[in-house]
């Protein structure tokens, strides 16, 4: 009999305990852990990704554990806070040595990179797929957190980095036509897939946010859906150009050879860039921000007045008809 | 193409919407939650509860509700603190309409009783069982939460309740011996399924436990694994007296009718009770505070100096070897 016998416990000791390094986390010893109070508000946000729906089997560990803690970090940014720390809940089919050494590995790198620790969690077996669910936190000056109401008409529609590489990284993963569009060209693969597999999340953004956005949220589910929504938020409608949206090269060479359509890029999931709302006085001063911290931010359209939905016109100036928003789970 | 297409973002309005009664949650159209800044520091848990695992597939969807909020409830009254708010993270073979009602309802009543309302969360398909994931916080005046180290020589031992029902409830529905021995007795069978279904968190003795306890933890996956654990963080010891375990008259039944032992109420996990140490010379005024909080707690043992495990001792005063301390996942 020793004092530490559980299997769960040595688990937790050897591949999570390095990583919590704030003194709230109390080594991960204790059952909770503490946010100290400082003046600030607490964001907090949970996001849970599944094998099999969120990520694929056979992804590698430290992938799976980056886009799970950076699915939060973009919530958190879009909405104008500073990571604090993270909990983590982990459902193992076993514990697999090797599987859990790399994915503890590639979240405590990006714990370290983006300033947010571990500071607790809970370890569950389950006879189902794995499922990792992360509630993180961050700060904001009192009051300061940006919503997704708050656009106002004539406010300019601003989205970060490029849109739809995610959702082409999963098709060319599952072999569809734009793995096949692209067999000549790999790093164009690698870059979509590396794109779903491990998102960029804005974190240097996040008092930019603060400072300029009418309203904001990560695009996560489709653009198009997404928007939708921080219209209805604010009861405001949106009119968009597509001919404006930030696309990647590879994105772009989709485009050009007919293997994807603008619609898909605007629907797909998994984008996590942010898209705010900006008035457009401040357009400029918002856009020199985020390039003083390496982000590249474009503006693709609009708020309008009224309770319609956003429309998205074509380089013609057609209004495009979207069969599909966004992803949803149901 | 309506403002809010997708069927996830109806659930939520429907089912968790009605719940989301603090001002920081922000009627669930926003992407995080605010913990507004007031001077108290914010202790956070987290517990998943997995179906086949923590809780059996027909349980009535009420009570699974009730089991993922209180199972965490129970370590924020450990630690002294009073519930605030949490997130809900929900994995969902299927957006099964009844399940998710009732659900929702029992989730609904429980967050009213306790103070705790909900203020955000996640929703997700899985292909696997279901599991539910809850981030609880509450609050406790700056610096003043209660650890599982602090104990120190000379403490009393107490724990609040009864220890042993919830996993005597686990063995009565899996048809054991335990339901053997008490075919004649429905009533002590319902009382024990109950145990195990729905834990009671004492969430009335937070304040107490911050002004008594020098260390505390709740019981969750056994009272000698849970005591092992305190003891290590503490670099304490204890011996336990056995005859002065608290019992249900249930459990006292199985142990006089040989269906069960001590050894085994003092390793099945789901009590959910609290198990504190407080200064001998304080020990009465706890009680008092406790019973005047309609909890009765018992004083099972010492602290003793030592990095010994724990001593169990029974009526005799003999030593009791324990094979198995608690619950592992792993």
């Amino acid at each position: 009999m020793t004092h530490d016998p559980s299997g769960e416990d040595s688990l937790i000791a050897r591949y999570f305990k390095p990583l919590a390094t704030d003194p709230g986390a109390f080594g991960l010893v204790d059952d909770a852990a503490i946010i100290p109070a400082d003046g600030d508000d607490i964001v907090v946000n949970t996001d849970a990704i599944v094998e099999g729906v969120h990520y694929l089997p056979d992804d590698p560990p430290g992938t799976i554990a980056r886009k799970a803690l950076r699915v939060n970090l973009s919530d958190l940014a879009a909405k104008g806070a500073v990571p604090a720390g993270f909990l983590l809940t982990l459902a193992l089919r076993q514990a697999d040595e090797a599987w859990l050494s790399a994915f503890a590995h590639g979240l405590g790198e990006d714990a370290t990179a983006f300033g947010c620790p571990l500071l607790g969690g809970d370890t569950v077996s389950t006879p189902g797929p794995v499922m990792i669910s992360i509630t993180a936190w961050g700060r904001v000056p009192r009051g300061r957190m940006v919503h997704r109401f708050g656009a106002r008409p004539g406010d300019c529609v601003m989205v970060t980095g490029t849109i739809g590489d995610a959702g082409l990284g999963l098709a060319v993963q599952k072999g569809g036509v734009e793995a096949a569009a692209l067999a000549d060209d790999p790093a164009a693969r690698e870059m979509l897939v590396d794109r779903y597999r491990v998102p960029q999340p804005r974190v240097a953004l996040a008092a930019a946010v603060r400072d300029f956005a009418t309203a904001s949220m990560d695009v996560s589910d489709g653009l198009a859906g997404d928007l939708t929504k921080l219209c209805s938020a604010s009861g405001v409608s949106a009119d968009i150009a597509l001919s404006r949206l930030p696309t990647s090269s590879a994105g772009a060479k989709l485009l050009a050879l007919g293997a994807t359509r603008l619609e898909n890029l605007i629907s797909g999931g998994d984008d996590y860039e942010i898209m705010c709302t900006v008035p457009a006085t401040r357009r400029e001063a918002f856009t020199a921000a985020a390039v003083a911290r390496g982000i590249a931010v474009s503006d693709i359209g609009s708020i309008v007045e009224g309770p319609a939905a956003p429309r998205f016109f074509d380089g013609q100036g057609c209004a495009v008809t979207l069969k599909r928003l966004s992803f949803s789970h149901f």
